[in-house]
């Protein structure tokens, strides 16, 4: 692990400061922000994230907002999931794709009103791509980033914290449905949504001068369930089978490659940008597909920052393109985006690090 | 300094593992991938900038490539700057807009020939801009990243060690220009370029899989004038009133206000995206611009991640957007993106960690 040099061109989030005083030790860069990886205590904060409640920094997935009269109609030129049934109040998980169905980012759509959207987007720069759309489409809409942070709770304790904070109300929220609302003065919207499959909400907190204070304010609130710091956990992401746009993705990936073909409804308007290649892509079938790899041996093992290429009988037939190690399962596991000819069940071996090991295609989630 | 966690979002270079043999101790990320920042020895990296050569990984300067009968057209569509006289081999300094007239990009435009050009860009996703903008003109134009690492080799004895690797002919380039050629079968171009003040080249590597040998080959090479590893000198680009994309400038930064007038030629065709509105800009005049903060004191401060405001009579001006201990002055000093009610001369105040720190206002570069 190397350092990371202090830049301007890397904005700290508004809990930059709380996450220090809480020990931070790691992070990583996401949207051009910097995000805690760890505060020391992997397996800690893991069980945390399982069994309890695990507070995290995720102000990084930055919010790109559509607003005015054309908002609705650039979110849907943007997105390849039909949005024509989206309430007022309703988040969904949407794919943002370029002309030749390329996957650019896979963010949840917030519906604030008919003229207000948010996208909560994934690692790369939605600013750029909507700003263009929208003035060569002479459309009626702003493009801008609004003062808007999230903070995760997770865990299945999370549940009652938010409530503790917000009211019962929160309990019959439904899945990635939000709703606007304050505390002690700060504005939020409380959305049941986060990267985990260990259930918890989202707090966007909108004053980003009031950082600290909500960090403080849920910790505090946290400590009957014994909260403590976490971050979007590598290990469960795996094992939950959540994809990593950027790290899961390559150039040329498309959504259905990566298990996306849900989030994308073939019969909306031609217009919805990659939508036609698409259509081509999905009478053809894709050529590839994403599966798990479980790995022989019973050692962690490192990663690094490369994908390595997953072989069958000597011939590559795709990559890995993560690998933890699974606290549950004891072994290490890791998705792979591999040729369609290759079913789960089927022997691999990987290449890391100049090492080859053995391991066993999957279907994901691995738990 | 804080650890950065290894991810598959971010791409190590071609020579990552040349620089871990040669000692890189920090990183910083720019363009999803990582960037060395130190070799441990920052003054000593300095001053071998200024009196020797130096070799720095920056591969991070990644190239869009516009290939096809429309490149040439779709490059002067998304650059502000007139390249109508630009030649075969040559490359120019030039500013991307948005259709606002944001400054979105500063890349170096080569012209390798009239239907494929590199885009050298700084830190901003110019892919999807190029694509979006492409698609929805329907140029015939393709969108790529090329399998291309700039190597740089800064400081006044780089010329030697250049010419002793491809000839006396790199003697005679003119700035910004550049050339294909080959060494030890390793395909390159050579271009005389590069992010500092101190003169030298970039070798713009063709094939990623011969990092560490293109490394090794001008380390070797350079040993007779002592040559050694650096990076782009964050001290050194602000005593020479260098931009740096991203840290000086922010969402609304258009390219008047940073010293990058000259690079927009207001009678380019109306079709070049952002001219509109920066004819209306240019003709009310820019409500900021650039100059340097020259500060008191005499002990090296740091400048964190955030900008730090400056005020003149209590009433905040502008913002200091970097700062460094500058070596040869013996004082920090740094850019402000400022009122321009404010000129160089002019006594200010910076609120840095709390502090209040008194300066002067100076013209760019300092040296």
């Amino acid at each position: 692990m190397f350092g990371i040099t202090p830049s301007a061109r890397l904005r700290p989030s508004p809990y930059f400061e709380a996450t220090l005083a809480d020990g931070v030790t790691a992070f990583t860069t996401y949207n051009h922000m910097l995000m805690p990886t760890s505060f020391g205590h992997p397996e800690e904060e893991y069980w945390r994230l399982l069994k309890g409640v695990s507070m995290w920094d995720v102000a990084v997935e930055r919010q790109v907002q559509l607003a005015g009269p054309d908002a609705g109609r650039l979110a849907q030129i943007l997105c390849t999931r039909d949005l024509s049934q989206c309430k007022v109040g309703q988040g969904k998980y949407v794919a943002i794709c370029n002309h030749a169905g390329t996957l650019i980012n896979d963010p949840i759509l917030l519906k604030h009103d008919p003229n207000k959207y948010w996208l909560s987007i994934a690692d790369s720069n939605i600013w750029f791509w909507a700003r263009a759309i929208a003035a060569e489409r002479g459309l009626d809409v702003e493009v801008s980033e609004p003062d808007v942070s999230p903070l995760a709770l997770q865990g299945p304790k999370a549940e009652d914290v938010v409530a503790s904070i917000f009211g019962d109300w929160i309990r019959t929220l439904k899945y990635f449905w939000f709703r606007e609302t304050s505390i002690a003065g700060i504005p939020v919207a409380v959305a049941r949504s986060g990267w985990s499959k260990q259930g918890g909400f989202e707090i966007y907190l909108m004053d980003g001068a009031q950082g600290t204070r909500l960090w403080n304010l849920v910790k505090e609130a946290g400590k009957p369930w014994d909260i403590g710091p976490g971050n979007p956990n590598f290990c469960e992401r795996v094992e939950s089978g959540l994809l990593s746009y950027g790290g899961d993705t390559d150039e040329a990936t498309n959504p259905f490659e990566v298990r996306m073909g849900k989030y994308v409804d073939l019969n909306v308007a031609d217009d919805v940008i990659g939508i036609k290649a698409l259509r081509r892509i999905h009478a053809q079938g894709p050529t590839r597909h994403q599966l798990g790899v479980l790995l022989e041996g019973d050692e962690p093992t490192s990663f690094g920052f490369r994908w390595h290429p997953i072989r069958v009988d000597g011939s590559k037939v795709g990559d890995l393109t993560n690998c933890a190690w699974s606290y549950r399962l004891k072994k290490n596991i890791g998705f792979a985006l591999i040729s369609t000819r290759c079913a789960a069940g089927t022997p691999v071996e990987v290449s890391m690090e100049g090492r080859s090991v053995r391991g066993t295609l999957k279907e994901l989630p691995f738990l």
